[in-house]
């Protein structure tokens, strides 16, 4: 796999192939800065720097290619990319204007071949799938009303008004279509008094009410100057009761006949299901490393499986009766 | 690397290796049903089924071996993994007595090597490694008390009180010597009236009393036929302010001046961070699949990158305006 | 005082004003279904039915008067009340129209006494106060932006679509002036695709998008016919942090550096303020109506109290050696 | 009414009855400190400060006795009201030993009148009235267990040990027997190791474990130098699921078939209910006070009201348009 562009969401990538998922590697790296490009693809095994992007994308030991470069490059990489008939995965934007965009669109379609995935990673995200599968479900009713939130602490010197609706506002449109299937017909942004900390010029917050072919309504309020923390919240109101997200406690219903709340995690496959893939991951890393430093744990060591049997057989004592047992240790090794 | 025992626990870890982690693959498996495991061998590229558990640890191809078979079995394996000098990552129990996990520890001591991971998975989970950073961060001063709930809507057939024990409080006494960093000298099992839905014979829910050896309290309501569902929660009571986690609502502190409350999460990586991993897995695997579908995309595609882009240029045109503006969609493709 | 109309929410304050507050009482009612009146009057000591609102307000024995008739009769009843120079407590509208209003407050004016109170009960709301303190204590910097929920369960049957403007809207009206302390200079009404459960011909949710004279931004969703409950949010978004109210979990901030959450009670007064003053009021009624029926209590009895005392001195008997000391209790006389 | 006892709590009392309750009105008050009873009877009408707390109970023009005078005076007391034949609301404790309780209970049950109540306020909360609600509704089956919490951010320099047992247990006692519906039959101390900042030989937390006749468990956690706030919690565990108040968030259900949550406000009487009074009683307390100072108001004017006429109409106008519509107010005279 090639990873075009190793800023900060490319070397994020990077180092989640290589880390954390299971059936790929990168191959390839590439970057305008090649020191950067360089550095990342030392650390990696069999993996190296290539200068030019559409030779990473030529390349014909790289079967897909993920393209974290500058919106302004993804044309030329994504047309490559139909040409050489690569898989990718590129993030947003698609391209940086609606022409090209749609052109993209009309390529890949011509070769009948799906290539192209966006990243709107919301659509992984557990919460959006757990709001999305209540929708679906139809317990809600036909969804009528969404409102969001899209506030950030603070943004890069770089950022003015149109970024945010570029930046910001697209996750809530893609939020949008996803959650209701269907287009966006208008948009309109409203403009309150600005945050007198927000950089000279620079409309914030912005309201952005947008109206779906269908006639729903959403609201969104971007805020990217807030201070505060990163905070991304989904509210969709429907006929028969209603559901937010991003309150940072969980999904919560709020439905007939007049209660609200969450789930309560079924089992422990799904209370600890990540706790046993980090554990596993854990140990995997540890394994591997482990001939140089002689440890190849990396938890839990047999002392705590011993001390956590002596303790439950002073337990399976006193449930006889009921009174206190002390639990022996022995010396630990 | 060989996983031995592959009913639930085993079968799960097996996926997991092989579909969720980066950096292992599973090479033997091993079930004293071998039709069991001979089934799953099949179903991954490179692996097969070994009849005998101590064949499968001896296998030169096999670096390291996860044990998920039952636990009356755990100490002669745990044996042969030392013997052969295997990493080992062991479900709990370590063994099912107090005397043999001892000799476990005794002889990898003798080796002067950890080879030996116990399957406490909980020091894994998020909230419980958030709570062990915000006690050993000072905040809330010494832990003084612990107050523990652990309920399962139900329990298979051979449960029976001491096994809520030896299964349940296991786990909770892994937690207090994990969160409190040292042993817990007594425990007290205190019978309330049991529930009616209970399994006749069978002691539930049970109130176990810990004390560690510096005198800490710990107390644990272990209820296995809530009827409800997987609750397991803990609170941490310390000098200045509480900490609780389990609510389904994330890690909730209670300090001076008298707030309660959570974290936010504070930036796109913490709170989109999972989603991306499971984003780039789910592409991986599509491009893997991809050649006989001809679809290489698991998301968004090119189309939705199009929609956006016409949505936020509508929304770019409304920010001069502030009145809404139609988006127009060219014919999907 | 005086008590004019005794529908719904007149019979309520005429109940209130009877039994659960101090200093007034209840001399006169009035009501255009007169056997209604009388019906009410002959419940309270002293207290007459009177058929003219305006004799009623006339009327010497009357030091107040408290309007709960429909709209329309307000602004003969609120000049009367002017030219008898007597305090009135109005419910909701003032007048039906914008006109008679205006010329109500320059009667009142001319005057030059504070004589017409209006009833918008949720400055009185506990919770509406704290976030009016929040705000003016400056934590959260200036307000930018208010989001309001406003949802009824079902509405009567001659409710249409200006009545969601003229009643549900007017409280969040008043409640932007009250916590932004200035006046609303515009207002926008969107309406998305109706609710199928919505009376024909009424439109609902609707949202209102307010404008102040400073340029904060307020939009509100109202919706009549959600067949859940009775919602009613507030969420207030500054300069360095925001707070909600009315998600039926007290008032939540969420502010640097990145937190969430509330206030916990900070002493008993404040958490069982409510509790003793109910105590009292129950006790008092018990007692004036002990003579019938031979019991002046309302709650906890001596036995209660003879109990808990005995439980307390085993308690203060096993704080000495730890060990569980039984409770004795005499035969219950 | 007589109110024995002007401390934080009597005088407390002697505000409610004064100015929030319907009904009563304090007529004679008496402390040992006697400049505070004085102080205190001449804000009040009508109202004396009497010397022997004897004399009051036995003055004729003294329908009911409020006792908030120290414990070791209670027996006393309490028995000449008896003699008397007056009602009498006593805070706890009863008295100050189980032996003289008893014998308050015998006299009171020979006089065949229920002329004494204790003081256990929490009886009248509203959240303990949900919960008791909950549990008498059968939903969650039996109750078997019940989790109890109380700390107090600090105590008074008098506290030691044995106090927060006969001072704050007693509370919990008192909820357990109003819950349960029966008596406690052993107790038992839990000592874990101190607070170091609780006073020098106070053990503080205590661990207190009650067990009642029917074999139901409930532990209480009282620490009363946690430096937070004020937090009484109480969790019961029934057959089928379980709730708790407590947590500043109103009572939370957790119950099959796998959610947690609670319940939303109905109506506008029960979201709004309390601020009704208060609106009223604030207004009320106006009129009395308004011939000196012109304004008889307590709230919004009816320039409030006219101005939610004029925004209300401009919405009116919008809802026809869709369009913002610009609000007119008159100059405010």
């Amino acid at each position: 796999m090639a990873v075009l562009g190793v800023g900060v969401m490319g070397a994020d990538h990077v180092a989640r192939i290589t880390s954390r998922i299971s059936g790929a590697r990168v191959s390839v790296v590439n970057d305008y800065v090649t020191e950067k490009a360089e550095q990342i693809a030392s650390g990696i095994d069999g993996c190296r720097a290539v200068a030019d992007p559409l030779d990473a994308i030529a390349d014909p030991e790289v079967d897909a290619v993920l393209l974290a470069t500058p919106g302004t490059t993804h044309e030329k990489q994504l047309l490559a990319c139909l040409d050489h008939g690569k898989p990718v995965m590129c993030e947003k934007p698609l391209t940086t204007d609606v022409a090209t965009s749609l052109e993209i669109v009309r390529r890949e379609a011509e070769l009948g071949r799906a290539l192209i995935q966006v990243g709107f990673m919301r659509r992984f995200d557990e919460e959006y799938i757990q709001l999305k599968a209540l929708l679906d479900g139809g317990e809600l009713g036909q969804p009528l009303v969404m409102h969001c939130v899209h506030r950030n602490p603070s943004v890069p010197s770089y950022f003015d008004s149109s970024l945010i609706v570029k930046d910001s506002l697209v996750h809530e449109v893609d939020v949008t279509r996803f959650l209701f299937d269907e287009e966006i017909a208008s948009v309109q942004i409203v403009k309150p008094s600005s945050n007198p900390a927000a950089p000279e010029g620079v409309i914030d917050p912005q309201i952005a009410i947008l109206r779906t072919e269908s006639g729903r309504h959403v609201d969104v309020e971007l805020f990217v100057t807030t201070g505060v923390a990163y905070e991304v919240r989904t509210e969709v109101v429907g006929e028969r009761g209603s559901a937010m997200i991003g309150l940072d406690v969980g999904l919560i219903r709020r439905s007939a006949p007049g209660t609200w709340g969450g789930q309560i995690t079924p089992g422990f496959r799904e209370r600890f299901g990540r706790a046993y893939d980090t554990e596993i991951q854990r140990w995997v890393d540890a394994v591997r490393t482990g001939s140089t430093t002689g440890d190849y744990t990396a938890g839990p060591t047999a002392w705590d499986g011993y001390a956590a049997a002596a303790v439950c057989a002073a337990g399976v004592e006193s449930l006889e009766t009921g009174l206190p047992v002390d639990v022996q240790l022995a010396a630990r090794p």
